[in-house]
């Protein structure tokens, strides 16, 4: 006989926040508003376009609320994590990154049918699969040529590489070429102001010279994308770039928290991990119901979050796969550790794994339940 | 309009190996099973009963596997994780960690009314708690007194602690007392055979040390669980365990993969991740699309794994979120590296929080998809 058994979820609209059952992944709603409007109102400002990218939530409803505010699309970084946004109807999905094998061209251009779709290249081979795929399904694909200003990872090294892709991609009739991809991740996270200005200024020189020698070879790009949470006040005003797109300013992890930030534009802290403590035996610290399962630890430990800071005395100093541990900052503070049974709210090292890692996202107003968002791409990364 | 749009599976029974959809998580099932039959075999000829760890795989298909080979029930490590094994008929299932909140205990005891259900407890309070959620629900729980032996996680730190929570046990009617768990994850991934042999073995007398305690004041524990993948070759001889509760073993990651191994119990890589090279412009390295998003990264990162061996020319020296590099182990040797759209099998780091990233395990036999399993409890966190 099938045992018929039901979990119960997490968290219902309507209940207080103090009641989600733990580990969840809680987004501060009004906090996460003024994130969304904050970088939309910057871009406006620079008259350049916000193309948000959803890796950072692969959350429909968080596109679908960039793109009611003024953004023009989305990024996608694979193209299975692009089919929930189509359904959503999203209509506008670039796919930041090369894609390889017959199966992903395939499935890109029959997304095509619905939607507008473009992806980049780095090899004339791709662009041969990808013609090849459009017509089978009947689509027209969008290509950008990536060119690689530093991250030292995909994209062709200079202006000649790219005008060899830049005919290649003339050659075939259900493909056009809509523009370059410059995108530098490594300098998103420079933590002093200026250093992060100096390199987001490089590569955009960097940039402006393979348009300029495009330029000069008759070849236009319409579109120059890059940009993200970290340089994108610089992209702004570098005259270099049409499109923007960052991903976590609309959370704000603690390894983007740990940047300064000299300049305007500030984003605020808007995602968290409720946890409770589940053992205090041992007296010298206590153990949390969340680690490696519940947290990406890549880029460093989560930060314990209290009355709407960092706390200066309690650490997450440990993640096990399904324990966290933390203790005093300072020997002798054990006393301000949390009871048994207690509540802590972490804000997580980097929100697009821990992201990946979680069904729903609970959506929270007023120490109030108001939504529960399912993360409809979590998992999709072919 | 709604747009009506299905993503296709990474792979259906019957398929060529070479043509599963990428990343994807693939079981070698020859390999799967004789880890599965070393392992019952080792326990069988110790009289020591095999509890194995479904949290390493969270899929309800391999903790059949194992039952039906004569393990005596499975651990989970979360009350949420068991629910879709419970559903699946695993009829013993011991929670190996303590729970915190009354919609916890509030699920243990439901599920408790489906399969004989045991947790772990370090305080009085969580006592109380279980017993009121099983007198609710009209079940019954067996509890584990959980003993701190080396880890510094959870647990009680002596005899007197745990013969206070005997007490309490006793004193509520729906709970019965099942023993000690003495479980030590520290030691399990000393390098050294002789290290983990001389830690297993003082593991085991701080155990030992705290059972006489309990028989001299006439608590007599029937279990004694504890035990990992790279201690129960000495659990298993101890004379302490009485049931050991390894979960990795079934797959063999790469942390554990560099263990030495001196003693007779080896176990085998079944678990790889099927990767392809997504581009190739740089030359002096290739980039795979699989990175943070597809492996946990925090034990280490994943080798390249090549005709039956850990590459001794290719190593993955960085994981982006979607992507992966590679490059020549030494300088010159860029001729070796695998060409665009190829494909390149890793063994993950750490097992665990890798499956916790998949919602299948693609099970293949002789060059072929045999299997699919559903990950059931991906993501179970709570």
């Amino acid at each position: 006989m099938p045992i018929s058994f039901n979990l119960p979820p997490a968290a219902r609209p309507g209940q207080p926040a103090d009641t989600i059952d733990t580990p969840s992944l809680v987004l501060d709603l009004d906090t996460f508003a003024r994130n969304v409007e904050r970088m939309q109102a910057a871009a406006d400002h620079a008259g350049v376009k916000l193309r948000p990218h959803a890796k950072a939530h692969k959350c429909p409803d968080i596109a679908l609320a960039q793109v009611a505010r003024g953004a023009v699309g989305i990024c996608c970084q694979k193209v299975s994590e692009a089919v929930p946004f189509v359904r959503a109807g999203i209509a506008d999905i670039h796919i930041s990154n090369e894609i390889a094998g017959p199966a992903k061209a395939s499935l890109l251009a029959q997304l095509a049918r619905h939607a507008r779709i473009s992806v980049c290249v780095d090899d004339a081979s791709q662009i041969d699969a990808l013609a090849a795929a459009a017509k089978a399904a009947g689509s027209r694909l969008d290509v950008f040529v990536e060119v690689d200003v530093g991250q030292n990872r995909c994209g062709v090294a200079d202006a000649p590489a790219v005008l060899k892709l830049v005919e290649r991609i003339a050659a075939h009739a259900p493909l056009a070429l809509r523009g370059l991809q410059a995108y530098h991740g490594g300098i998103q996270h420079l933590r002093g102001w200026a250093a992060r200005r100096e390199a987001a200024a490089r590569t955009a020189e960097r940039t402006g010279a393979v348009i300029a020698r495009l330029e000069a070879a008759g070849v236009r790009c319409d579109v120059v994308t890059g940009g993200g949470s970290g340089s994108v006040e610089f992209d702004l005003g570098s005259g270099v770039y049409t499109e923007i797109q960052p991903g976590s300013y609309v959370f704000m992890d603690a390894d983007y928290g740990s940047n300064d930030y000299a300049g305007t534009l500030r984003f605020e802290h808007s995602l968290f991990i409720a946890t409770m403590v589940m053992s205090v035996a041992a007296g010298d610290r206590v153990v949390l119901d969340a680690g490696l399962k519940s947290m990406a630890v890549d880029s460093g430990l989560p930060w314990i979050w209290a009355d709407g800071a960092a706390s200066a005395t309690l650490d997450y100093v440990a993640a096990n796969d399904e324990h966290g541990i933390v203790k005093p900052r300072q020997a002798g503070q054990a006393a301000a550790l949390p009871a048994l049974g207690s509540r802590v709210m972490l804000v997580p090292g980097h929100c697009d794994p821990t992201l990946n890692l979680y069904d729903e996202i609970v959506g929270v107003r007023g120490g109030v339940v108001e939504a529960v968002w399912p993360v409809a791409a979590r998992g999709l990364s072919r």
